[in-house]
Order: C-alpha cells, then sequence, then structure tokens
C-alpha cells in the first residue's frame, strides 16, 4: 500500500509542479509582462493548464484511489495520508467529468479576457469586454453542466472554490444579513458628518507608504525570505511553493491608507500560504482549504487587527512619524474613526466593513442570472448600476467604477465572490475564538507582539491545508457552523459605537 | 504531408510552450524569486525539462520527421518547413540519446547550484560552489557519452550552443588570436597612460542610468510593448515569445558606463529576439541560429556601434546633458578614449575589446581539462589564477573576483564560453559587410539614426531565426566563411590609432 500511495504522490507531485508553474505565468502576467506578450503567455497556459489536467485524470490515478480509498477507512482521519486519499478522490471525481480540450479553451480565452479587461476598464468601456465575458460566461455553462447540479447552475461552479458549499446556503446568509446591513447603513447615513476621513486623502509619497507596510507586515511575520511583494493593477497573492509566496498591491498617492491596509490584506493570505505544513508540499494539500478561509485570514489581520484600536496602539505613533505633515494634528482616535469610515461607495476594495458584502450581494445575483440567461450581457452595466442604487444608493458615472471594477470574470472565475461575504463572517468568527483562546490577544497587539495570534492560526488553521473541507475546519476551529451571528453582533457593536447610535 | 507537417508543428507548438514556460521561471529565479523558492523551483524546472524532453523524443515525432524529411528533399531549401525538418530533425537524432531522467536530473541540479553559486560568489568562497560543480561536470560527462563523439569529449557540448563548430576549430581560431593580441596587450601595456579612465568611476546615481540606457536602447529600436528590462546579478536576456523579450542589467554606482552599455549590449540579444519572423513562433525555430551568432548582435551595437566615435557623436551630448556633474571637463574624444581603454583586468564582462577573448581562452581550456579529468576541482581556483597571471599577467585576490565570477558553470553550461569570441569575430565580419551595403551608415548612427543598420541585421540576420545553422549563415550574409582576419583588423587598427602604436 506504502508503494500506491507515493506513486500516487510522485504522480501528483508533478502535476503540482505545472500548476505552480502556471501560477507563476499568471503572476508574470499581472505584475511584468508587457502587453505583447498576452498571445503567446494564453497558449503557454493553455499547454501547461490541459497538460496537468490530462494527468490527473488519468485512469491509472483513480486506479491507485480506488485502491487506496478501501485502506484509508482505516487510517486516522487527520492524517496526511487519509486526508490526502479524501481530498484528491473528491478532486479527481469532478475533473473526469472535464476534457482537457474544455481546460485548455478555458486558459486560452482568460488569458486573453484578462488583457482584453485591462485595457477596457483603463479605457471605461464595457463594449469591448463584452464578447470576452460573453465566451467565459458559455465557457462557466459548459463546465457546469459537465460538472452536473441538483439545484442551481452555480452550485458546481462555488464548489471549486468552496467545496461543499451551495448556493442556496449563501443566499441564506445573504437573506440573514440584509435585515442586519441595510438598516445600519442607513442609520449611519444619518449620520455621516460624525466621522470625517478627509484627513487619509492627503497626499503621501508612494514608496513611503509601501515602506511602512512592508515594516508592518514583517513585523507581523510575513517572512520574506520566503516570498516577496511586487505591484501589480488589482491586488492578489499567489504562491509557488510554501517557501515562494507572492503578494501583491496597488499604491494610491491620494490615499494614506492604501499600501498600509492593501499589505495587511495580502499577507494574511500570504501567511496562510507560509503557514502549510512543509510536509504537504508538492500533494493536492499545499493549498488553502478554500477561499472563504483564505479571505478570512485577510480579512482577520486587514480589519479584525487592522482597524481596531489595539493595532493603532502600536502603528499609529509609527505612521505619524513616517507621515508627519499628512498626519499632523491628528491623534489616534481620530485616525481610528477615519479608517473605519462607514460610507455608500462605487468600489467593492476600497468598500468598508458594513457595506462591503452588498457588493457581493449584487455580484451574487448578477453571476447567477448571467448563467441563468436571466439577463443579456449589453444590459449588465446598467443592471449593475440599478442594483448599486438599489442597495448602496449610488450609482457609478462609467464602467470602470462600476461592471469592469473586478479582475475576476476576466480570470473566468464565476462563484468566486461569495467567498469574500464568507470570508469577512470566518474572520470574526474566528479571531472571537482566538480572544478565548488567547485572553492578553489585544493587549499583545497594542504592544505590536503578533506572535501568539499567529501561532494560534498556524496550529488551528494553516498548517492543515486543504486537508478539511471548510465546513469540516470550522467546526474543528471553533466548534460551531459558519453564522452571520459573530459578524453582525462585532459590525453593530463596532459601528454603534464610532456612530453612536 | 500538410497534415504530417501540422501534426509535427501542433506538437513542437506545445513543446515550445512549456521550454517557454521554463525560461519564466529561469527568469524569476534570477530576478525576483525569494532564496526560499529555489527547492520547489528545481523540482517546476525539472519535471518542465523532462516533459518537453519526452514529448519531443517521442517515436510519433521520430515518424512523421522520417515522412517528411523525404519530401523536404523537393522543397525550397530556405523555406520555413524544409528549414523546420531540416533543423528539428538534427535536434531530434541529439535528443533521442538523452534520455528523460538525465535532463530532471540536470534542471533539478543546476537550479541548486545556481542558489549555491550566486551564495558562494558573495561569500567568495569557492569549496561552497565545489561539490555542486562536481555534480555538473559528471552529467556533462554523461550527457556528452550518451550524443558520441568522434574527437573531443567537448564537441557534443559545444555543438549545443554552436551547432556543427568542433572543439579543434574554435582551437585552431584562439590560435589565430593569440600571435595577434598578445602583442598588443603588451604594446599597449607599455602606453598605459595615454588613456585615462578614471572619469568614468565619478559615482553617477544609478536610476539615472538606467534611465539613460532606456532612452538609448528604445532609440535603437527595442520595442518596449513586446519586452522589458530588469536587473539581475548577472545580466541576461531571455525571451518567451517573439513578443515578450527580457533584458536584464545590473547597475555600478562608480561606473557611469554600467548601464548604458550593459543596456546596448543585451539589447543586442534582445533585437535578435524580437526581430525573428512571427511566422516561427512556437515552432523549434524561434530562437537564434547559434550563441555566436547571437552574441555577434550584442557585440555589435556594444562595441562597434556603441564604442565608435559615430555613436558617440550622437549618444554623448545626451549623456553629458544628464550627467553635468560626472562629465564635467570631458570631451567627446576623452570618453571616447576612456571607454576603450585596453587594461588587463579580472572581470571577463568589463573586460575591453583586445583582452577579452583571452578571458575566454582561459575558460575553454579549463573546461576541457574539467572534462577529461585532467585538472581536480579542488585546484580549480589556483589554476584559474595562474591561467590569469599567464594570459593576462594579474591574479584574482580572491575566488569572487576569479573562478566564481561568471554564473555558466551553476547553470551547468559547458561549452558555452567559446561563443562569446566567436561572437566577437562574427560582430566584426558582419558590421563590415552592412558598412558595405549601407554605405552612409556611420554617418546615420552619428544622427543617431539606427533604422537601417536595425533593418539590415533583420533582414539578414533576425528574421531567420534557427533556419540555418551558423556556418551556412555567415556565408549566406557575407559570402565568406568565419574568421578571425576582420576582428584582428579591426582591433590592430583601433586600438594603433587611440595608443600611437
Amino acid at each position: 500500500m506504502e508503494d500506491k500511495l507515493q506513486a500516487l504522490k510522485t504522480r501528483l507531485a508533478e502535476i503540482q509542479d505545472l500548476r505552480k508553474a502556471a501560477a507563476l505565468l499568471n503572476w508574470d502576467q499581472q505584475t511584468y509582462m508587457p502587453p505583447g506578450g498576452a498571445a503567446a503567455r494564453a497558449e503557454q497556459l493553455a499547454t501547461l493548464a490541459k497538460t496537468a489536467h490530462t494527468w490527473f485524470v488519468a485512469d491509472e490515478i483513480g486506479v491507485l484511489l480506488e485502491d487506496l480509498k478501501g485502506q484509508a477507512a482505516g487510517w486516522d482521519f487527520d492524517s496526511d495520508e487519509a486526508s490526502l486519499v479524501r481530498v484528491v478522490a473528491r478532486d479527481y471525481q469532478k475533473a473526469r467529468k472535464i476534457p482537457p480540450e474544455l481546460v485548455a479553451e478555458f486558459a486560452r480565452v482568460t488569458t486573453l479576457a484578462f488583457e482584453a479587461w485591462a485595457k477596457a476598464r483603463k479605457e471605461s468601456d464595457f463594449a469591448q469586454f463584452q464578447p470576452h465575458l460573453q465566451k467565459i460566461v458559455e465557457l462557466n455553462i459548459r463546465f457546469a453542466e459537465a460538472w452536473g447540479y441538483q439545484e442551481r447552475m452555480y452550485d458546481p461552479l462555488l464548489d471549486e472554490f468552496e467545496p461543499d458549499m451551495k448556493t442556496a446556503q449563501v443566499a441564506a446568509i445573504f437573506d440573514d444579513l440584509k435585515p442586519a446591513l441595510l438598516p445600519l447603513v442607513k442609520a449611519i447615513s444619518e449620520r455621516a458628518d460624525r466621522v470625517d476621513a478627509s484627513v487619509l486623502c492627503r497626499p503621501a509619497d508612494v514608496d513611503k507608504q509601501w515602506a511602512f507596510g512592508v515594516e508592518v507586515i514583517k513585523q507581523i511575520g510575513f517572512d520574506f525570505n520566503r516570498g516577496r511583494q511586487d505591484r501589480s493593477l488589482h491586488p492578489f497573492t499567489t504562491s509557488f511553493s510554501i517557501s515562494d509566496v507572492r503578494l501583491t498591491t496597488r499604491l494610491d498617492p491620494n490615499y494614506l491608507p492604501s499600501a498600509l491596509y492593501g499589505s495587511l490584506h495580502e499577507c494574511g493570505h500570504g501567511l496562510y500560504e507560509q503557514g502549510i505544513d512543509p510536509r504537504l508540499e508538492r500533494t493536492a494539500l499545499d493549498d488553502g482549504a478554500s477561499l472563504g478561509v483564505h479571505e478570512s485570514q485577510s480579512r482577520l489581520w486587514e480589519n479584525l487587527v487592522g482597524r481596531g484600536r489595539p493595532f493603532l496602539k502600536y502603528a499609529f505613533p509609527r505612521l505619524r512619524a513616517a507621515f508627519p505633515q499628512q498626519l499632523d494634528g491628528v491623534d489616534e482616535e481620530a485616525f481610528y474613526r477615519a479608517i473605519n469610515r462607514v460610507e455608500p461607495s462605487l468600489i467593492r476594495v476600497e468598500a468598508d466593513e458594513v457595506t462591503y458584502n452588498l457588493h457581493i450581494m449584487l455580484r451574487f445575483e448578477l453571476e447567477n442570472e448571467m448563467l441563468e440567461g436571466k439577463i443579456k450581457l449589453a444590459d449588465l452595466p446598467e443592471a449593475w448600476n440599478a442594483r448599486m442604487r438599489g442597495y448602496l444608493g449610488i450609482a457609478p458615472p462609467n464602467d470602470a467604477a462600476g461592471v469592469l471594477q473586478d479582475v475576476h470574470w476576466s480570470n473566468g472565475m464565476f462563484g468566486y465572490f461569495p467567498t469574500y461575504s464568507l470570508g469577512n463572517l470566518l474572520s470574526v468568527q474566528f479571531f472571537d475564538k482566538a480572544r478565548q483562546d488567547i485572553p492578553d490577544v489585544l493587549d499583545q497587539i497594542a504592544a505590536g507582539r503578533f506572535e501568539d495570534l499567529l501561532g494560534w492560526l498556524r496550529q488551528n488553521i494553516h498548517r492543515h491545508g486543504r486537508k478539511y473541507t471548510p465546513a469540516q475546519l470550522v467546526r474543528r476551529v471553533t466548534g460551531q457552523e459558519l453564522t452571520a451571528a459573530h459578524y453582525v453582533a462585532y459590525i453593530r457593536a463596532k459601528f454603534s459605537e464610532i456612530y453612536g447610535l
């Protein structure tokens, strides 16, 4: 049996090599690749994706898995070996339904769509992107049909990013959130003048912003010997191994916190990747449990830590020393209130903690409608704007600030957006548990000491990689199911205090 | 037959995709990869190399080639199709002799050796690198034995970089060069005080140096929409497609011309890659004819153009405007003499045009001795130093300035160095022909107009990619065989004038 396990591992290792090579080609496309490189890059990514897929769906992997599944029943559920067989068998069962040519086609179409999206966004012209989006919707439908589904076409797509999660569960969570969030947004709107964030828009040198962000994430524990940070149009984190984790961020000279909070967010993702048990390297388990769990890590550092008063006790004096002009006459409390200002706004990645999930609901609904043919793509910009008015009371002046703002659709990813909301919910649920387990964690954070919190995350979440489904992991870590309750309580308490509700 | 050609092209295209992906992984390793990334990168590169090799040596490619070879005899020798069959059949015949596992092993060993070399060089400690070099020598011997050879073990290795060139031919060329160069070096040494280059060492901001280099290579014709420039420890050029060509350079704050001449050199390589006929994209012909021909392009722009008086008529006033302090009181003629100063020195890449080839002879001799077991690796640093004293009359104070200075051995490349000398010779031979064909080319250069020269290179050399062997190409372009005569005449005339010999 050991031989069969080793045979499976050897094959998975080489498949991971191709997937990680593809990840580097993607990273390069979004950071350094010149415009001329796109066409050849599309073919290269198509070949890598097709090959990795072909290797993975090979009959012999199925035979190995079948043989190992019988044995694995007797192994410790938590062992690397049992987890490997369990998780890979699930991946295999899904992957077998997809022909390699469809995988190649998807890689080719999305690589070119990314370039088209970047240009369309720059020129704020949805029409340029529409034919690419059309192909991407069609491809997603082909994937969903190939995988099959019981209730909603969205289910198998969502499942790629959030294993075992169903569309109906997401809808139910949003139904829980809406009655909590909409009145809160309204109440805060009526007291908008209670918080002044104009100080954040004083021009600040981007190189200094970058340096400050890097200093903070080093302090938190991001290991620059095993990772780095670059600039990109759309911030993201990727990894080519547990010891080569790449953050990207973007900089805004007219928004002082852009680099700091961008770096904190991506650092949260990066710490997760760097914290995976090295024994899982080059298996299919060397990744996060799901995008929702991944996002819980970025949001935990960005919001639960970064936008909290204890963190500012540590960071604000340093920030003021780095930006004496910009923060002249600003105290810690004013800064705390400024970075927690709630305001309906156009851009998801800049949204505050209260309105953020409304941006996701809009995308979740539109994605379902596109897949189910309930909306014509030509009408998408207006449908976007209408829903923005409905949820947030504002509408984008142009496509760049509206329907074209996010990279995800150009990357072919339908079913991804809800994981942001799941991440928001989980970040609070996990942080509440960490506070129980480490009673003085807030004092530690105020003193600039993050190692206990990071250690807790490593122990409870990071090291496991993909061994558990999100539901299994959440139960394991918190003893509960995923719930909106922690998030709603946190949001209500924090913002009622800030806005005097 | 058309179907078989298409079948071959389809297979070659996917093989090129993997090779180009590997090139990106290599580029990233040398530009941005954090230290922790090396181990996984080694595995990824091993998998890519093994897979590309396995695909290429597949029986069905052999069958396709055999079928096509019969037909190709009736095709125009210069056609893309006949060239493809001719060149790929030659590649195939060599590649079939190498087991895929050896290719994987080579990729794995060299990826780790590169990291070890970088560290050893930094710490100037050959002993750290020696075990890696040992493995690399052994691997090269295994490759040479697998390929087989008639005269020298070096032959099949050299052939990888310079198709059809033999060790004996290289030795004969060096025998032609030595009696011309050694007396010249000696005569110049006696008049060393005739040229003062100290002005070049006035500290100069590296960002400004970078910007000036970029401005010049843009003017020459490097297309930044289809390429870019980054920093690396050892300057190099690579490409991931004809429209994605990456230069790297290094910067020295205490050597004003470092960025300009480094960029000119790599730009020469980059123009070659960008100039390949797009119809050859994703075939095996989308590369230079050989490393010698490649180097002829870099040296032509760096030396024949860049270190000539006509170019300085264009560039020097601009350089003085960019560096008014550093070039205060320096005129064009003084600068011309300074950048053409001849002085025996330790570092190959900084060597002048006269002494450069002596650095190569030393490496060529040591490589042969290592392969043929005539030298123990532990003795290599001292053998290096002894030969430096013999050829150049100086010896390095440490390993970093001696045996560890070059990246090539860490990359596993034995048989590469002679191509630098071949490139030097060819650069003059080609430039002499270009001057015949474009009578006013020097006036054009003096006016900052490079399009006729670039057009000539594109038409005669670049567009053909790998269609011709170096010998075929040289004959086609110049009507002659490769000869040292042009180079020797050029060197004698130029430096006799500068040094008043």
